[in-house]
């Protein structure tokens, strides 16, 4: 009896939490998994009535409702192409497959024209909120046919993150437009956590502060503007103890290290193929790769000199830092979502820029109350180029840079390293300054390579005989 | 009669550039074009006793010594693949292809192994130094099976820029190394050309110097240890009058934005890949990216509020700034080498970075004084992790860095845009600071998504069960 609503292949931590979510919302799901011991595990440990374990992909893919709606939780690569492929002569024209992994969006985009030849519907879904977002509610980034987004819309929003009565959910373009959406979004938690990681590099070391006040400071902060996720766990962070027992200290003892998995990067390397300046993200991905350099670090440490600058701070450091990071954050935000408007175009995904801050709002990593500014300022102008146009980010910008332009200089004079608030900076004065140097280089250019070049007094494409002037 | 040394297909003016520089270098040089016009074109306009043109491939073939060199100097990318095919059949065991394009090095990798099935040798040639290079002495940079580079060494050494007697060509390593080496050295020079500009602003704006004095201070630095083809050229660029008469100012007429052909972005996205931060080639790309949004920028100067600060500068602002030039340049240098590093490991190709420094010395847009610091750096110590480690760059930092400090503040508070300057310092910083924040984003990882950490006091790997400190 085909009455199943969905299932779901891949019954790790994600799969089964996802099921389990939907199970909760009630949609019966089926679960299978490649290892059926792993199935079994779950049907034990957390057994559902809306749940129901199968053994045999056939008996698996039998249980489903027509239209069946598959859901694929399986190591991102090319375990997702040998499943699609086991699937095929299973599935029916019209049948939906869901990938709801760590997909890289090109591998979706070959994936999803690959099913439309043979007829099958192909969803590349991102999914944000580590384990317990998949359990409780993720935001939720679906890409793929928007006719056939029906099928899928009913569950994906039930079981996702709300604000109030809104789903953290929304369609969000053709074929590998969510994984895309989501990986720029992972880009942008990069950024954020690499600005915080430096606020708290100048508030330690400039500021003087240790972790009991470092706690207080971001919780203070997580009640104004810059209230979100990343910024409350912060505070918890600095208030953790050691299992030794010394207060507030964990952190203290935690190496100067941080790994990455990957979807930065891959932000980083696609921004560059698009010719979009997302300096703060490269420089958040670039310092990971730095902090992993221990014995490099340990001999920079001991041989380049520290600079010795030792002026007390001022009583409204704290506040000008907050600031900073305030300004730095929209700088971050507006490099991804021009990275956005940049992919919207080049791939044709009428990407709607408001709402995708708006699922960004709950259920994600970088949930932040900032996010209703970016949908409110999208609202006003679907056309924006940048973020910093908009006039809440660009008065925030006016009110502030002075702010960022003194901890910058003042991080700079103390040598504690700030690269993210000083692309952020660079990215400002690169846009706002009247003049920038290209005209320069290229003269170089036409002068080394006859590249040509363009005149501000009249338009055509000029190519000069340069003159040695010394010798 | 077989007694030609070489054949090169390609007429164009790079091709034909080098087939002249090995005909004034005594090698019999066969030239054939895909269009026969071109290379009767050649032969009319630039005739030479060893040149002969060829208007039929088989004909052309047969006119070249066993085993044959073939050299292709046509667009990189599919024209390569469809030129290889066409040669296969009507080449011999033994033979040999050399690529002398502008060729993506993984593209040489996979064509080496293609052309290695079928017993025919494959060189991918780095050359740079543009038309004149070509013609009159390249820096030449050939990858390909070691044992068979004598049959095109004594050819490559022969045309190739020199330096005394020394040529600038040295067998780079195995199937791309040759490519890969030339595409990073392309990464180096736009972070060369970029430090430049921000010069350039830097004395414009806050030295407020005119282009004829700023003609002469290039010219000046150009005599000491910043001696450099670009540093020359820059000097040549600013002396140079508009066509309309008025003196020393075509630099102003030239449009602020610059073109960029792509080797740079390849090198950024390669870096990414390796793990390896060049952010200063990063920052040079993106900045003639954001060169060409004229409306943006032209919005974002009259929108966003420029700062205010004019204090005059000392009298030892153009010297602070010449220090800090050859300070930052350091750091490009020590980015784009540890990128080599990288490579070799991974490639396995065992680069020797000294040669590879020694031979941008002449022929090149890089050609600097300075390389031959770079030779004795890797002389003393063939396994320097980062050429900030060796002695002369290491008391150069810590010599300048308080310029370089003090000029990038300097253009903070003015709002000048310096992204490669503000890079070079943070690379300084990041690996000299004591602390960079790693250990608060380790923890934030594992905190949201039990992603594990590393201590400083035990060995292991740790989860933590965080706590909400607050609500």
């Amino acid at each position: 009896m085909a009455d199943m609503d969905i299932g779901i292949i891949g019954m790790a931590v994600m799969g089964s939490n996802l099921a389990l979510n939907m199970a909760d919302h009630g949609f019966k799901v089926a679960a299978y998994n490649r290892t059926a011991s792993l199935t079994k595990e779950v049907m034990e440990k957390t057994p559902h009535k809306n749940l129901q374990g199968f053994y045999d992909l056939a008996e698996f893919l039998h249980s489903l409702k027509s239209p069946r709606r598959v859901m694929l939780m399986i190591k991102a690569g090319k375990p997702v192409d040998s499943v699609i492929d086991e699937l095929i002569p299973q599935l029916d024209k019209g049948d939906i497959i869901i990938d709801g992994g760590n997909s890289f969006f090109e591998d979706t985009i070959r994936r999803y024209k690959y099913l439309q030849e043979k007829g099958i519907n192909y969803f590349g879904v991102g999914i944000s909120g580590g384990e317990k977002g998949a359990r409780f509610g993720p935001s939720i980034m679906p890409g793929g046919n928007k006719d056939e987004y029906k099928h899928v819309q009913p569950i994906l929003e039930a079981i996702s993150a709300h604000v109030g009565e809104e789903p953290c959910c929304t369609y969000i373009g053709d074929n590998g437009a969510g994984h895309y959406v989501k990986m720029v979004h992972n880009g942008i938690e990069y950024a954020d956590m690499q600005l915080i990681a430096e606020t708290y590099l100048l508030l330690r070391h400039v500021g003087g502060f240790d972790n009991k006040k470092l706690s207080q400071i971001f919780h203070d902060w997580n009640k104004g503007e810059l209230h979100s996720y990343l910024i409350g766990i912060t505070a918890d962070i600095f208030a953790e103890n050691d299992e030794n027992g010394q207060p507030g200290q964990l952190v203290d003892k935690i190496l100067d290290s941080a790994g990455q998995k990957g979807t930065g990067r891959w932000t980083s390397i696609q921004s560059l193929k698009q010719g979009v300046d997302i300096s703060m993200i490269t420089a958040a991905c670039n310092t990971r790769v730095l902090s992993n350099l221990l014995e490099e670090r340990k001999k920079a440490a001991s041989e380049i000199t520290a600079p010795v600058y030792d002026d007390k701070v001022g009583e409204d450091f704290i506040e000008e830092v907050r600031k900073s990071l305030y300004a730095a954050k929209i700088i971050a935000y507006a490099q991804g979502f021009s990275l956005y408007n940049s992919a919207s175009e080049k791939y044709g995904w009428h990407l709607d820029f408001g709402k995708i801050a708006s699922i960004f709002r709950a259920g994600c990593i970088i949930q932040a109350e900032f996010l209703n500014k970016i949908t409110e300022a999208y609202k006003k102008n679907k056309n924006l180029t940048n973020l910093m146009f908009d006039e809440f980010f660009l008065n925030n910008i006016n009110e502030n840079q002075s702010s960022l332009r003194n901890i910058i200089c003042l991080a700079i004079r103390k040598g504690i390293p700030i690269p993210a608030f000083s692309s952020a900076l660079q990215y400002i004065d690169a846009h706002r300054s009247p003049q920038i140097g290209a005209n320069l280089i290229q003269a170089q250019r036409d002068y080394f390579g006859a590249h040509t070049y363009a005149r501000i007094d009249k338009d055509g494409v000029f190519h000069h005989k340069w003159q040695e002037h010394y010798n």
